[in-house]
């Protein structure tokens, strides 16, 4: 069997699983046939093998490489994606808390859209104590109060949980919350849609958490990144006496790093294609240029509509939190939106239609997306509200 | 880019991640680029995208074909393998039992080698009133005694569960337990390393689970079929009644198969080799012919070694229960069994290594391993034999 393995580049803005490579695709499918040499390929061999292990160590230090992670913190997988965080941080991180300070402790979560909402009630769906610091529900997730405006965190705290980057509604933070605000409480981001889009400060973070399958692999796998102090868990005995949920075997951090990332069988073909992402990524200059590159893609974009105030409409109407990763926008009526949509279409411009939550349209410009396929949508952008406004 | 996607049909016996159809293979490979004249590959869509929705319900269609699922039957996917299983059984399980109930139940295992064991030890960790019915370790797993001799399962309990193929073991059943026995309780069984290897009567499980990395796909997807009167689970109310260990959102059955099994982000990619697995499965005759096939590949190979009964131990003493899938076999000495090992690679017949856990050999003779690798393991065999005996 011979075939092609080429593709025209797509110019796809789904909001994942999403855009991937098109070279790391090609390597991929070769890898999935025979690997290194061997009669057998990538998927088919034990996750304990050599080749296997060699796959998870090599993800980890270009992780490690990308994103400048310090010794103070670990790297590790797991299955599932976010909502699979929103449970196993919960339960681990309390019971972090209970081991190193004798307490049960409460959770804080910052609501700023629907992916810390749910995250939020998950951890009050398993019963633990979960206060919200800010909700910006009622301004419909347009915006993020400054820091000096949050509910201050309860001392008796394991975490203050953020997501980074709210894929349906395309509010990012750009900073995180000063030291006087957290208080020593520990913070845990989810960066699911926005990881290694830009440069972070991760020695600032307790935990990190990102499922893989939006900004930088296929869905079935997510990056954890956790500071060593918080990986400890009670013994049985304090178990019993602390009276905390306690996780599935498979959730349990600590005996998933002691396994190298390999406690269950981890999908080593997904793991294999976030080292090829990872690889072309330090191939093309690291952090501070997918950074550069994606700023640059999201000021086009956003710069367009901002053109057109009275026919796009910006949801996020706080500036400072528009996320570089999904821009989110509405047109005048919704006959307008699906127009906008089948006629992008037509244009080969893909997967632009707004989450079904929320409607309007979304243009997710991850690092995938490359700058001619962001100058397409914006020349699109330009002539639609021309033809139409 | 253009290159072969062809190989040399490998003899690899792995036990998991295991050998996979080429032609699967070199589809999915070609699927990864560009999925059914789309634009982009079958890993970049959403997963609530129309393509997505019809991968998920042409495997679980192929699914019911091939089992014969009966109308009183649920098919789903959820991330994560049998570790994942064992935590999610006894949760959802138990609660279901107590809704139906009002009791709280206990839950029995058969224990025949490392799997049920750990299944076991997850039920009692996570805080299940966990019975064991029969233990064969003291007979290091090389037995399953007739059920007359099992304990007998107390009236109140959810389930009685088997693990159908002990894959490090090498034990299989070959029948279910008898309803005089059962006694009302249902019956869950773990297939992760048989599925799809034989006929099987589904109608008298109440649940099997099956992680798709063995004998049907890669890993990072787990096959559920579930008797529909064991899905509801408690109201709220009801849960804090019961003070029962809830599951994680994401293992919550009614949840998951409410979603069509994309309440998180299913592995579309991993979904779809499922789907062109079990297209190839009933393209080449069904399950009677896959089984006749693989009884005819185990009696081969079980053959040539009980020809050297002084030379090839069989650990499973009892021949009535030796896996058709994993044939686990023991050489005089751990010298003469790293030779075996050394000198079967060096005719391209790969992964003969046996579980680091019990030593030994293990060939793995899943649905994608060929009659003519077989054959080919079955000369070295004698061969072997005959020059080192």
């Amino acid at each position: 069997m011979s075939q092609s393995l080429n593709r025209e580049e797509p110019n796809y803005f789904g909001a994942g699983p999403a855009l991937l490579p098109t070279s790391v695709l090609q390597q991929a499918a070769l890898d999935l046939i025979t690997y290194e040499g061997d009669s057998i390929g990538i998927g088919e061999i034990s996750h304990r093998s050599k080749p296997a292990i060699k796959v998870i160590d090599d993800t980890k230090a270009n992780l490690t490489k990308l994103l400048n992670i310090p010794d103070t913190h670990e790297v590790f997988f797991m299955q599932g994606g976010g909502t699979t965080g929103f449970s196993s941080i919960a339960y681990n991180l309390v019971a972090n808390y209970a081991k190193r300070t004798g307490k049960k402790g409460k959770v804080a979560y910052a609501i700023t859209g629907s992916w810390s909402k749910k995250a939020h009630e998950e951890a009050e769906r398993l019963g633990f104590d979960a206060d919200i610091v800010v909700n910006t529900k009622s301004e419909k997730f347009g915006t993020v109060p400054e820091y000096s405006e949050w509910k201050s965190i309860d001392k008796d705290t394991a975490y203050l949980y953020v997501c980074d980057n709210e894929t349906v509604h395309g509010v990012e933070f750009k900073d995180t919350p000063p030291d006087s605000y957290l208080n020593g409480v520990e913070l845990v981001a989810d960066m699911s849609s926005n990881i290694l889009s830009k440069k972070i400060d991760v020695s600032k973070y307790g935990l990190i958490m990102a499922g893989a399958q939006k900004n930088i692999g296929l869905a079935g796998l997510t990056i954890y990144i956790i500071k060593k102090s918080l990986i400890e868990q009670p013994t049985d005995d304090e178990w019993k006496k602390l009276n905390i949920a306690l996780s599935p075997i498979a959730f349990s951090y600590p005996i998933v790093i002691k396994n190298n990332s390999a406690y269950n069988t981890i999908p080593i073909f997904t793991c294999h294609i976030l080292k090829l992402v990872t690889d072309l990524l330090l191939k093309e200059g690291g952090i501070e240029q997918i950074q550069q590159t994606n700023e640059e893609k999201a000021k086009l974009l956003y710069g367009a509509l901002l053109k057109y105030p009275d026919f796009y409409e910006l949801p996020v109407t706080n500036s400072k939190v528009r996320s570089n990763m999904n821009v989110v926008f509405r047109l005048p009526t919704e006959d307008l939106e699906a127009k906008f949509v089948k006629e992008g279409s037509e244009r080969n411009l893909q997967g632009l239609k707004g989450h079904r939550s929320v409607g309007g349209i979304r243009a997710s410009i991850y690092n995938a997306v490359t700058s001619k396929s962001v100058k397409l949508l914006v020349e699109f952008v330009n002539e639609f509200a021309e033809a139409n406004k």
